[in-house]
Order: structure tokens, then sequence, then C-alpha cells
């Protein structure tokens, strides 16, 4: 058997608590399938004093700035989080000193990903971020190694599971958003500033990533058009399920002849299709490959054990001396495909808008999507309450974009328009 | 750019055929991808006359006696198929030659895996075969290294898509086995001999690989218990539908405290499980990890570009210098667990019987079912005709197989009962 890996932890958070305990737990049999030890040799935190109740042994406390310097220390473990700050500077200053870094920072990668991927490539080695998205499910790689002999089209997912677990309980219960968020926040599935995660954000730095090793494109967190969940309400719950489908926040990432798509917002998907069943905290990844046709990964996305999952495969990657680029294709070998505008995306629509009863109103609202070549393919009013306001339902065929808004404001402008009008993209998986 | 990987493929039948234009048609994506090119340098195949409509350019055939022994073969593709003759003999001269090899082929790695990955591992060369189980879903490189620090306890998939397609087709359209199975056979999503799929053995093939690699034990297929699907029936997908349940044929590895389960049955799973949505000929394979948690596999298991994909997989692995047990444990330290016995197995069952409608038999049938300490969870008689026959439908708490096996004997005895009774596995997935 060969020496030991040595590794340095940074972060003894859920996450870094999660990493060594599984290190200690299964110690013999992860050395046995990489054929040394994985030994814990220096731990950083940011309050040495706070007992976390786990075990690192012999490792030495250490100063965070001094972790890449130690001669001991083999690889970096960065599990402190946040795009800017200690983790940068650790994992710049671990390549720098030619040391392999493996970290669960999906916000350091989505936006700082091609430069530290440059940096490990000169170094020759390797940068793994497998955790960063979608916890244990292998997504990573799986497009960088597993199917890596594919071209993609598309691939897609459930990234987040605080959103899929409001959507899930506001469908099982028909409760509000906000009363499914606060009952979230109290049983911790949400943070007290829920923003991150509610406003798409952690979506969109987890779909940066998988676009880039999806096409071997330069990471660009930047051209995500980015959407929450907080305007869904319970009625287009209700709606969403009479007319087939469910509600899902989803990542998408989908070459177009504009270029690459990369968007986040809540869709409405078909009940039939495999990510329709994706529910509570789980995460789902589908990628469509020219050859292997729709691979579905589906499991924790977050958490201690799941997360530690991710981390530890990618430190026994390193142990076996596996090496390549971070995002399978060499920066200097990122294909050259622009950023598709999101007023250019095609697809159908879902509109619920909230209209006086009254003659005409059809006839107005018909005339302003014809203005916009914007074509009905369904339409939908309950009950009848002459003079009132009522709800008409109208899904469309594919239409694009930049008219369905237009024609969305122009609706909202009319006098027997009572409400914003709410927008929910189809999206027909198979 | 490092020299070209130079491979020889044997087989050229849909499998060869898919490879051969997959590196045709994403050499540069490929090449990019794993720091060189892909060449093939030397095909071979029974009969060479045979126009296959692929084009592998300037490769020169050989007889496939010859193909280990060309200097300029770096890699031998192995997709001829069948656990004995030529492909065995390939495999182990390319071995011997100290030449990696990367091979398709269930039986014979079902069969002999462990001798051959003793070979390569004393040759200190990789011999790779995700193909081999489930198609493109890259589940063995999943649990021999993404998922490699967790300690698994159970792992269970649909792995043969001909079955899935039969009982999918039977659930929808009410038809028989015999029916669905004429109609696969027509469209030739099944063989004109369809036992090596119906009979369960392709699905132990692959099972048993996975066994392997999930619990770093040897490859064991003679102590796989197997079942196939002739004998369902239309009414027990209809009465698994009403009790919540779909039969879907399961391949499963469990760790019990008698050692380790792999048994290949029909199976009714919950309805809201995913595998229960896995249809048509997809697979689906299940781990389930101690930090992990649950992890679900999805995609197409059989096919040319689906295959390719995973044989391309594995040769661009070889291509990027990774090495690795072919089981991800070392067989000098496969662990000792021995198999559990069937008969030993504890598990819920469903149990259809045709009885004559008459003053006793529930005494008598309840008699018997307590003798043999199987204790009932529900009944359900459908309709009423005295004197007639009627079925009656009970599904059991957890009952060990023996005692279960003993009271269908007991029951199938009783004068009132008029057919052997219908015997199904329930699984109680999440």
């Amino acid at each position: 058997m060969s020496a030991p890996l040595r590794i340095g932890v940074a972060g003894l958070g859920t996450v870094g608590g999660g990493v060594v305990s599984l290190l200690n737990d299964n110690r013999s049999s992860i050395a046995e399938r990489c054929g040394r030890d994985i030994e814990i040799v220096a731990v950083s935190a940011r309050d040495q004093s706070k007992d976390r109740g786990t075990d690192h042994g012999s490792a030495k406390w250490c100063d965070i700035a001094d972790l890449p310097k130690l001669d001991d220390v083999d690889v970096i473990v960065e599990l402190i989080g946040g795009d800017d700050g200690p983790a940068k500077i650790l994992v710049e200053g671990a390549l720098s000193a030619g040391k392999p870094v493996v970290t669960a920072n999906k916000a350091l990668i989505a936006i700082h990903g091609v430069a530290l991927a440059r940096q490990a490539e000169s170094a020759g080695v390797p940068l793994l971020f497998e955790a960063a998205v979608a916890g244990a499910i292998p997504i990573i790689k799986a497009l960088r190694e597993s199917l890596a002999g594919n071209k993609f089209q598309r691939v897609y997912g459930i990234l987040n599971g605080t959103c899929n677990y409001i959507l899930t309980k506001m469908e099982q219960t028909g409760r509000t958003f906000d009363d499914v968020l606060s009952e979230a926040q109290e049983l911790g599935y949400a943070e007290a500033d829920p923003s991150f995660d509610v406003d798409g954000i952690d979506t969109a730095h987890k779909l940066a990533i998988l676009t880039s090793a999806a096409f071997g494109r330069a990471v660009d967190f930047d051209s995500v058009h980015v959407e929450g969940i907080r305007q869904i309400s319970a009625p287009d719950i209700a709606y969403a399920a009479e007319l087939g489908y469910r509600i899902k926040l989803l990542g998408i990432a989908q070459m177009t002849d504009h270029g690459v798509e990369q968007r986040v917002h809540a869709c409405m998907v078909p009940i039939a299709s495999p990510i329709a069943h994706v529910d509570d905290a789980y995460n789902a990844v589908v990628a469509e490959g020219d050859r292997a046709g729709r691979t579905v990964f589906e499991g924790q996305g977050a958490g201690a054990g799941p997360t530690a999952s991710a981390v530890v495969g990618d430190i026994m990657d390193i142990a076996r001396g596996h090496i390549g680029a971070p995002f399978g294709v060499p920066v200097a070998s990122f294909r050259d495909i622009p950023p598709a505008s999101m007023d250019r995306h095609v697809g159908p629509y879902y509109v619920r808008m909230t209209v006086l009863d009254q003659p005409g109103v059809m006839a107005d609202i018909a005339a302003v999507l014809r203005n916009h070549a914007a074509s009905m393919e369904s339409v939908l009013q309950r009950g009848r309450s002459p003079g009132e306001a009522v709800s008409l339902i109208m899904t469309m065929h594919d239409t694009v974009e930049a008219s369905m808004r237009d024609a969305v404001d122009e609706i909202a402008a009319l006098d027997s328009c009572q409400e914003t009008p709410c927008l929910i993209r189809i999206e027909h998986f198979s």
C-alpha cells in the first residue's frame, strides 16, 4: 500500500464535520478502495474552542493562512463557503503551492471557476467540486468522465432542496408560499434569510457549473437568467395539476440556434416526466446526450452525509492519482459558444389573469395575443360572475419570450385586468 | 497533446457499430476531453465481407486471435459477447499481453469476473465494463469511485429493458404475458428465444456485477436467486394497482444478518417510489449508502448509442491514464461475506389464491398460515359465487421465505384450492 494521502480540512461546520466523521467511520474500506490511507493532518476553523462533537484525532489546528504552506499536507479541502474572502484566498493559495483542492463551494466555482481552473491546470493538479452541485449526486463526474463521449443538447435539474421542499409542501397542503416558508424556517429547512435559495441564486450557481461541464464552455454565472419561487401561488399549483403538470424550480441549460440558454425559473413539467416525481428536499439532474439519450440522476442535494459523500469521492480520486481538467475540457480549449438572450427563448407558457367577467374582455385579450404572434393552446374560465373578477387561465403554444412578455404587459394595462398576470413557463420534457 | 490511444475493436454488431460511429462523430470533443486522440487501428468480426454501414476508416481487419499480439494496439475493446469462447479467449489474451480491456460483456464478467480482475490487477492494467450493467447509466463508476466513501446497505434496480417493456405494456393494455411478448418479438424488442431476458438470467448477470462493486465482495453469480416474469398475470397487475403497487422485475442485493442476499424476481413496489415510474425499456439503479442516502440513476439500458456511450467513457478513462481495481476493491482485499440463502429472506408477500367460495375455506387457510407463523396484513375477496371458484388476495406482514413457501404449498394441497397460488414479493422501498 502507498503512503497515506494527507489532507488539511478548512471549515468544520455541517459539511466539514460530515467529512471528518465519514473518513473516521469508513477508514478501512476507503483505504482498500484507493490503495492508501487518507489521513486528516490539519484542520482549520473560525472558532477553535467550539465543541463540534467531531473527532479529528491527532490533526493539528492551524491558522487558515498557514494551511497551504504546510509541507505535510498533500491536499486542501475547502469547506468554508462564500465566493470571496478566506475561501478564495485559501483555494488560490493551495493551487499556487501546487496542491490539489477539493471544495464544496458552488458560489466560488460559479464565479471564479475559470480563473481557478486555469490555475489548477497550469499547476498540473486537480481541482474537484463534485459536492458543489446536487450534493451526493455524482453529476459532475458523470458529465466530465462517464458520459464524456456524448454531445449534450440539454442539461437541467432540481438543484435546490429548500425550494423543492416548499413547492412540494405547497402542493400537498394548498398553503401559501409565505406560510410554508415560515414553517420551513422553523424546521431548519430554510435559512433565516431565504433569498439565496428562494430567489434562485443558489440554483443559478449550480447551473453555471453544470453548463460548463456539459458544454465545454467557460463558466458564465452572469449570463444566467434567474427567477425564484416567491410569486408561485396556490391557484397556480392547482391549475397546473388540472392541466397535467407540476411546478418545480429548475435550472436549465440548453443549446439553441442563438447560443446556450441558461435559465433558472419555476416551470410546469408534465406529470409523467421523471423530474415531476422528485419531491421534498431531493435533487435531480437530467442530462440529454446524443448517444446516451436521457439519463436521470436523483439523490440528496444537501446535508452532512450526502455532501461528505461527494467530497470524499473527490479525495479518493486524488488518492488514486486521477487527474483531469476541472471542467472536463481544459480552459484553453473551451468552446466559444455565446450566451443566448432570454428574450429569444421560445417555449410554451401558462398565463393566469384576473379579469372582470364582462363582454369583450376575451376579444381584447385575444387581439393583444394575436398582435404579438402568441397562439393560444387552451383557455379555462372557472365559474361565472358577471361584473366581478374571475380567473382566466391560458396555455400558449411555442412563443418567443420577448413577445410573450410584451403581450402580458399590454394585457396588464387593459381596464378589465385586475391584477398583474402570472406567467409560468411550461417545459415539454419527455 | 499526447500520442493517440490506439484501440482494437472485436465485434462489429450493434454495439461495435455504435462505438465506431461515436468515436468518428465526436472525435474532436473526445480528444479535447481526454487530452489525446482515440484511434481505431484494428477491427475484427466474424464476417469481414458483411456491409455494416460503419466507417472504420484506415483500421486494419485482423483475425481475433491476432488482436492482442498487435504492437500498435494499446487497448482491446471486446464487444463479441458470451461468457465463453472467443470473447473469453480474447480478454484473457489481452490481459496476458498487458493490455487494458474494455468490455460490454455482462455474462463474461458475472461468471469469470474474479479471475479476470485478478489477471488485470497483476498486469497492472485496467479492465473496465461500465457498459455491462444498465447501458448508459454510469453506475459501476458511481459505486467504484463517486460513492466509494459509502458503505452500502442495499443496491437494486430494473436491469432488463425487455422485461420492463413487457410489464409496462401488460399494465397499460391489460393483455397477457404471451400476447405482449409476441408483439415485442415482432417489434424487435425481444429475442426469438426470450428466455435469457424473461427468465431473469440477464438481470442476474448484471446484479452479480453490481453486488461485487457495491459490497467489495467476489462476483458470485451462482448464488443469485433467479426468477423471471412468465408467471405474472393481468389480474396480479390489476390487484397490485388496487393495493398501491406496480409490478417490476428487480435485481436486489442486500446486506442481511446472514450475509448478502442476491435475488432477481418480480416485485410489487410502492407506486410512490421512484423505481415505480421507470417505464418501457428504461433501466434504473438505486444505491443506498450510509452517507449519500438513496441515489437513483435512470437511463437507457441497451441499444447502440447508450451502450457505446458507456464503452467510450471507459476508453476515455484509459486515455487519461486512470487506473483502479476492476471492482473497486482489489481481489486480494475482497470481503468474505457469505451468500444469504433465499430460504432465510424476510419480507412481505402478496398471495393470490383461486378457491371455492364455500364455508370453512378461510378458516383452513388461516390455520395453515398460523402454523407457519405467517401473519396476514389484508384480505380481499371480490364478488360472491357460492360453490364457484373465486379469487382470494392476501398481503402478508414480514414472513420468512421458507415458511411462506411451505404455507403456500399446503394451501395448494387443500381441496378447496383450485389453482397453484401465485406468490409475489412486496418491497417497501421509500
